[in-house]
This record gives structure tokens, C-alpha cells and sequence, in this order.
């Protein structure tokens, strides 16, 4: 299958990613004040920070996931129905963000909501992996592109996985290491650089 | 009318899809605990299984209608009105699955509720169809992807709409086999791959 | 400006134009009964129809919209910021039918609600008009286009804008009499395939 | 890397705005009156002016960073992760004004509403900034579009920066100057034409 029936399959990923992205906004309600206690409004908005925080968080994730799936299908030349089916998966699993991103907002300190939030995460990246195996296996990748392609289906690309899925029973020791562990995925520099080395 | 301008038609299919298919999230509703009661969480969580499965199967059975749209249009080398209109009402009946599916989620037991997801989805698959006819009849095909279109426009296409037209008087004998009868379009094989042996 | 560019124009367009479209369905409210009162599912859903028939005829107009924005667009071989700034003028007023669609889907029998719909796509058509204009005057379209172009910025696509605009006092003799003028700018059709020749 | 690459950053990045642009008509809420009362929807729909100024400004600001940013990325032939991360952060931002619509819509008479809205704007025109001199710096601009690139990466594209966060404290002395001081970044004559003398 040519390069172009492939881009619109990156064009529909691109919106469903785009959309759950600008949804988590939705998150971040704004305080809903009565007429005579409008001055409030800055100890409201103060109370907002850590949805601030899950909306950076959140954004962020997304965000990475979409520039490691956009450098994947860089390598990639053909797709099958299995490809198509794991990829859609994989939306599935990104769009279930926004939900479980309010979770964590609103009862971030119980630890199945910060479990739920894991496991999305945890499965997106192991669906993403997943497609990674898939391709290579079936020689899907320009021959150029292997070695590029192999690194975001190695160990380290599992680490990712692992990490996400190693959050949700640290959730139960410690909410706060669960969100720590988040946080650190998005702080490591994943190299997404040595990809053919085209990227710097 | 050249491929370019397919292009841009393709671009509107893909982002209302991409919009309605992540609109889905927006039925699974977090729940609303007061301070005292946040230990419920998790039973309540627990309570909110049957909307992550009509999540699941209403974000499938999107993503199967843009795949089976996707590898028409690839066929396709010119529209005309008609075809802008026919695709215009299918698309209007995929933008009515979220409300659809929210309707089975929290009425999934009342007949009429499966009767509504149930006739949204066959309308959208017979307009699908009509879309094949119209496009055969027209001549809009390119030659040697004749074959692989007419699979979309054929009998098995048929079964399809057929399907979920029948999940509608189904409901009201059992509104279990209605849904039992939506799964099985996911699971069933459609014969993606076989269109002009390129999608493997 | 070459295509290329004008490509990213439409392609936010289009972005726009699918996002509303889709928003649409949000209002088309689900129900809310108690648990004892499920048996009026039926009826309830049956009061919904004139939503469903707001959901149809703004669908269809955004629609219409959408396919005479593309059909200019293809003629269009440049731009400048007027343009830039009439296109969004006109993705403004687009992007505020699904708040006009609510208001005369819940307040269709007061005259004001149905003004303000009317006004809205009657300033949309207004805007689209102006951007033909636009076009032709600046010499933006290609020469071979220019026949196709000036349909679209003819009496008949002013008789469009016209249409809507007296809908506005219409409203105030009859809502049904401008209900009834929308709906003959979707039965009424558009010569797109004259343009150029080139759509059938 | 190739444009095609880049084509698909700035297919997302149209995504999230195109997104986040349409949200803004969620802010205009219907007036909600019980039947006995419809007569009033005239009077509650002129309440609804501010809103509809909120959504006209927001519209257009965010309209012209779209327009800046697609102008930029004309001049742009790489990227690095470094430019990627710098755009998710705009559009991190950009995705943020929804919500700060609404706050200003809601409590515009508030100044720390307007603060928030003017913080919002100029770390997103801070950020834009920063992208341009990133790639000015690294040298990811076409040659013959390096003047044009400099002029958004100038103290011209810094006075941009410079106004939304001078709205910040001017808000505290009163919000009207804040938001005057948004609107002169509208009606101020961005030299996007001059950009390599090709957009007229």
C-alpha cells in the first residue's frame, strides 16, 4: 500500500490525537462564583493549579505519544489490517485520556484513580509497541529505516510501557509516586533523535 | 474531477469521523462523590464497565466504518454532487453515534434505546452502500480497482446493513441479542485485504 | 502564494468547518429519568424529533457551506491577508451555528431565536459572497476558473444570502414561514456542476 | 527532515487549533427559561452580547496566531525535538484560551480574570517567539526566506509578547485598559505581507 493511503491513515490518527488533546481543557472547569463573592475568585483560581498541573501532564503525554507515533510512521511504507486494527486500538486508548485525566484531578489522592490513569497509559504504550513488533516483523519498514524503527520497539521503548504499568501498584503504596513515575516519562529524553539520525 | 480535490472531501470525512469517534469519551461521566464518600470509588468506577464496553464497541464500529470508507474512496477517481450528498448523510448519521451510544449506555435495557443505535448504525451502512452503487454506476472507479470496489457494493456489504437493520426488531424480543448481533460485525472478517490484493 | 500554502488554509478550514458539524449532535440531549419511569423512554424520544430535524437542517446547511467553500477554493491559485481574514470572518460565523441550531431547536416558537439563526447563516453566506468577490477582483483565481468563480459571485449566490437575511423579518410574521425559507436553500440546487464543467 | 515530515506537525497543529477555535462557542450558553417565561429570550439574549465580544476576540486571536504560525512554518525546512517540544507548548497554551475566554466572559470585571487571560496569551506569543528564534538559530530556514523569518523572531513579533503581558498589570488598574490593549493586537497591522513579498 503506497504512501498515500497511508497518510490519510496519519491524518485520521492526527485528528483523533488533535481532538483528545483540546478536550482536555474541558477538564479545567471555571469556578462557578454568586454575585456577592466574586472577590473569591483568586483563592478559586488558586485551588485550580493542580488541574493546571494534570492539564500540563496530560498535554504532555499525549503529546509525546503523537511525536513517537508520527517518527514510527516515518519508517513505515505499508499497513495491513492488523496494523489498522492496532492502531485504532491504540486511539482508543489515547481518546480514553481526557476521562481519566479527570479522574486523577478530582480524586488524585485515591489510588484506583491514579490505577485507571496508569492503566490507559500503560496499555496505549504497549499497543504502540505492539505495532512497532507488527511492522517489523511483517517488513513493513524501508529498509533504511529498520535500525530507527528498532529502537522504538526495543527495551527501551518497554521501558515506557513498563514504567505506566509499574504506576498502578505504586498508586496503591503512594499516589505521589505513581504521579512521580508519570512525570519522569515525560522528563526522559527519548531518543527520538538517533532515529537514521535525521532528526537534529 | 481530479484527485487533489477527492482530497480535500477526504480530509472533511476524516476530521468529522475523527471528531465523532472522540466525542465518545465524553459519555463515560466521572463520578460525582462528595468529600465523605470517596472510599465508594472504586464500586463506583466498578459501576461504569458497561459504558467503557459501549465506548469499546462504539469507537470499533466507527473505526471499522472508516477503514471500509477509507479503502472505497482509494478507489475512487471523481464524485459528483450526488456522491458529496450521499457522503454528506452518512456522515451525518456517524456524528449521531454518540448520542446513540450514550442512549444504550444508560438505556441499554429498553428496547427503543438499542432500536435508535441499531437503526443509526444500518442507515449509516446502507448509505455506505448506496455509495458504492453510485459510484460503480457512475463509472467513478478507477478500472483495475473495479473488483475491489464492487466487494463493497455486493451482497456481503449488504449483510452489513442488513445486520444492524435487523438488531432493531431483535431488541424487542431481547435486547442482549441486538447487541450480541452489533458485536458480531466486529468480529466478522471483512474482506479488507482481498480489494485488489493490496492491503496485506 | 502557491498551493501548497493555500493547502494549509483549507486544511484549518476544513478542521473548523468538521469540528462544528460534529458539535452539532451535542444538542440532541439524551433523556434523564429516573429509574421508575424507564417506560417513557419511547415518548420522551419522540419529543426529541424536532432536535433530530434542527440536527438534519444545520447539518446539511454547514454542509452545503462546506462544499461551496471547497468548490471556490479549487479555483483559487492565491491569497492575501484580507482574504486570511474574510475566510475567518466567515469559520467565525460557521462556528456559531451549533449555539444558533440550540437556541431555535429549544426556543424554535419565539421569533428572536429564530432571527438570530437566520442572521447567522444569512452573515456566513454574506461573508462567503464577499470572498468571491474578493478573489475575482484581485485577480486570485485561475484563468480557466474565472467563469466557474463568478457563479459564485453572482446574483443567484446573493439570492443565497438574501434568502437567509429575510428569513430574520420573516421570523416575525411566521417562525414556520422562515423555518420553511432555510429549508429551500437546501432544496434548491446549486448549479455546483456548471462550474468549469467539471463535477459530473 | 523532509517537509513531508513537517507536513504532518503542522497537520496537528492545525488539529489542536482548529479544535481549541470551535470549542469557543461552547462559552455562549442558551439561556435556559421555564416555559412562562419565553418572552424574555429577547432580553437574555442581549445579555449574551459580552459573550459574544469574548468569543469574537478569542476567535480572532487565536485566528491570527494561526496565521503567524502557518507563515513560519512557510519559511521552515527541519525540526528537532527541541522545535517540537517548543510548538506542543504554543499549542499547550493556545488549547488554554477556552478556558480563559470564559473566565474573562464570566468575571471580566474581575481583574484577576483578565490577568489570567492576558498571562495566557502572551506565554503563547512568548513561546511562538522562542520557536522562531530556535530556528533561526539552528538554521532550519529556507535561505531566501530568512529575512522574512526574521521579522517574526524581531522586536516587532516581541512588542506582541510585550502587550499581552503589560495587560497583566494594567488589568489591576482596570480591566478595560487590559482588554483594549488585546483588541490593538488585533486592529495593529501584523506586516505578514512583507514576509518574502509573496502574500499579495
Amino acid at each position: 500500500m503506497e504512501r498515500t493511503d497511508l497518510g490519510r491513515v496519519m491524518a485520521f490518527t492526527d485528528g483523533v490525537m488533535a481532538v483528545a488533546i483540546t478536550l482536555l481543557v474541558l477538564n479545567i472547569e471555571v469556578p462557578d462564583l454568586p454575585s456577592g463573592r466574586r472577590d473569591e475568585l483568586g483563592e478559586e483560581l488558586a485551588d485550580l493549579l493542580p488541574s493546571l498541573g494534570a492539564y500540563a501532564l496530560s498535554f504532555a503525554l499525549i503529546g509525546r505519544f503523537w511525536a513517537i507515533h508520527h517518527r514510527l510512521f516515518e519508517t513505515v511504507r505499508a499497513f495491513d489490517g492488523t496494523l489498522m486494527a492496532l492502531n485504532l486500538t491504540f486511539l482508543a486508548l489515547i481518546a480514553l485520556v481526557p476521562f481519566a485525566a479527570n479522574l486523577v484531578d478530582r480524586y488524585g489522592e485515591e489510588p484506583i484513580a491514579d490505577a485507571v490513569f496508569g492503566t490507559t497509559l500503560g496499555l496505549a504504550a504497549l499497543a504502540h509497541w505492539t505495532m512497532v513488533r507488527h511492522v517489523l516483523r511483517r517488513g513493513f519498514v524501508h529498509e533504511h529505516e529498520r535500525t530507527a524503527a528498532e529502537t522504538f520497539g526495543g527495551s527501551l521503548a518497554l521501558s515506557f510501557t513498563a514504567i505506566f504499568l509499574l504506576s498502578v501498584p505504586a498508586a496503591f503504596l503512594s499516589t505521589l509516586l505513581a504521579q512521580a513515575l508519570w512525570v519522569s516519562t515525560i522528563l526522559a529524553r527519548y531518543p527520538l533523535r538517533k532515529l537514521g539520525g535525521r532528526s537534529s
